[in-house]
């Protein structure tokens, strides 16, 4: 017997914080059919909020250095103002919503990050441990949609920020059991790029193979590099397809880079 | 055949913004046996968030003046900081807790409180409207403990900064048909107060027609009121029992003001 499918979408927080961009991708999300499940960042609303609170903002290696100070800032921010939001937006357009961090109903427990070789401490940020698959599998076939902000818990009473890249790949193969898993990552381009420049140039099927002589090539760079690895990550942990594409295209997930094993 | 029980209590900001009085509430909330549910405020938070913000905060009859800003704030504050700390405090303690507001799974729906006839207009503030009973009851029997955030929305899209206090209520009501609920409501003092400056002057038992002779001594007046009055209309709307008691006392329900109609 055939399992169902499900499409699993990260968004970025420059998409959701912006009303017209927010509105579109809530619009294209609920398009949609059969089961999903939304998980979004909110990165730059995190940085502006940190600034009025007067939290200075510290990034190594693309990742937030989380004091008290900051985690204050990204469970409100993430939690929820853009959670909220995100939520009550599926909800005006039908969309049986529920907003989630990995606390809630203890989805996605992690641990704090130890302090790097080199000696970096990156605070309150969480590596992930384990996903109830089960739980999430439950709610999504009950009609329920969830919501998830990248926010995890270590079990003991702390919540941790957590990148959502990564929590979008651990939710997606966490679901793998229960469902074929479909990966979507929404972000600022309309695919993997061979000219950073040109957004003509989307490279539309990567392998593992392809994939390690364009970071041989120092094609694929930067952030570009850990969204990759997560999505070899869930392919490898049983996810079926993992598309990276623009928010723009989510309507037509023809368009984007297709990555297979 | 009888109905199963479900304990909802209401405790306020105060108690859930200082570690200490929020780590015995933990306890106490996760002492309970059976079925229940939280709902939390987090009014003094919200005022020193704004404040941080350079949002000034507007209080018309004890209830917030919610422009756009303030409404940030308390989708910030109540969603998310106040909301996933309790959630994550919870989860340490072996309750599977779910932190909600009334915008997700649509559980609590409400309408912006139109300008009152003497022009005070509330801005984003939502009067209840109705209350899926049926959804929650069903989380509940599922064994998950909602932690519900003062917070609702219209179904347009919009939140609202709904009173803690009249959604416990609402909840509290919206389960009557598939449980017997206790309403439990957790404040600064031990109960309702024949002297608000003796805390051993609790008035253990107050009845309807009491209630109107309270009102009409004066002995009951403030914020004390639409409390009492919250209570009149669950017990009205098919609540079993309702307390009025300290979050210290929690443990320990004999103590406190029972109402009954």
């Amino acid at each position: 017997m055939g399992k169902d499918s499900i499409t699993v979408v990260k968004v970025g927080g420059g998409i959701v914080e912006e009303a017209a961009s927010l509105d579109r991708l809530l619009r294209d999300f609920a398009a949609i059919e059969g089961f999903k499940l939304l998980v979004h960042g909110g990165g730059r609303s995190a940085t502006r909020m940190a600034a009025a609170f007067g939290v200075e903002t510290t990034m190594i290696d693309g990742r937030r250095v989380t004091d008290d100070d900051m985690l204050r800032v990204v469970t409100m921010v993430y939690g929820g103002m853009v959670n909220k939001n995100v939520v009550a937006g599926l909800q005006a357009l039908g969309v049986d919503a529920l907003g989630m961090t990995g606390a809630d109903m203890d989805i996605i427990r992690s641990h704090r990050r130890p302090v790097t070789s080199s000696g970096v401490d990156y605070g309150w940020v969480g590596d992930v441990e384990r996903v109830r698959g089960d739980a999430l599998a439950s709610l999504v076939r009950s009609g329920i949609v969830p919501v998830v902000a990248p926010l995890t818990h270590d079990g003991h009473g702390h919540l941790l920020n957590t990148n959502a890249d990564t929590m979008a790949q651990a939710v997606a193969t966490g679901l793998s059991p229960y469902f074929d898993v479909r990966l979507v990552y929404c972000f600022e381009k309309p695919g993997v790029l061979r000219d950073a420049d040109d957004d003509a140039s989307v490279i539309p099927l990567i392998d593992s193979a392809l994939f390690e002589r364009l970071k041989a090539d120092g094609i694929v760079s930067g952030g570009m590099l850990p969204k990759l690895s997560n999505s070899f990550d869930a392919l490898r942990g049983g996810v079926e397809s993992v598309i990276i594409t623009s928010a723009a295209s989510l309507s037509d997930l023809s368009v984007g880079t297709r990555l297979i094993l």
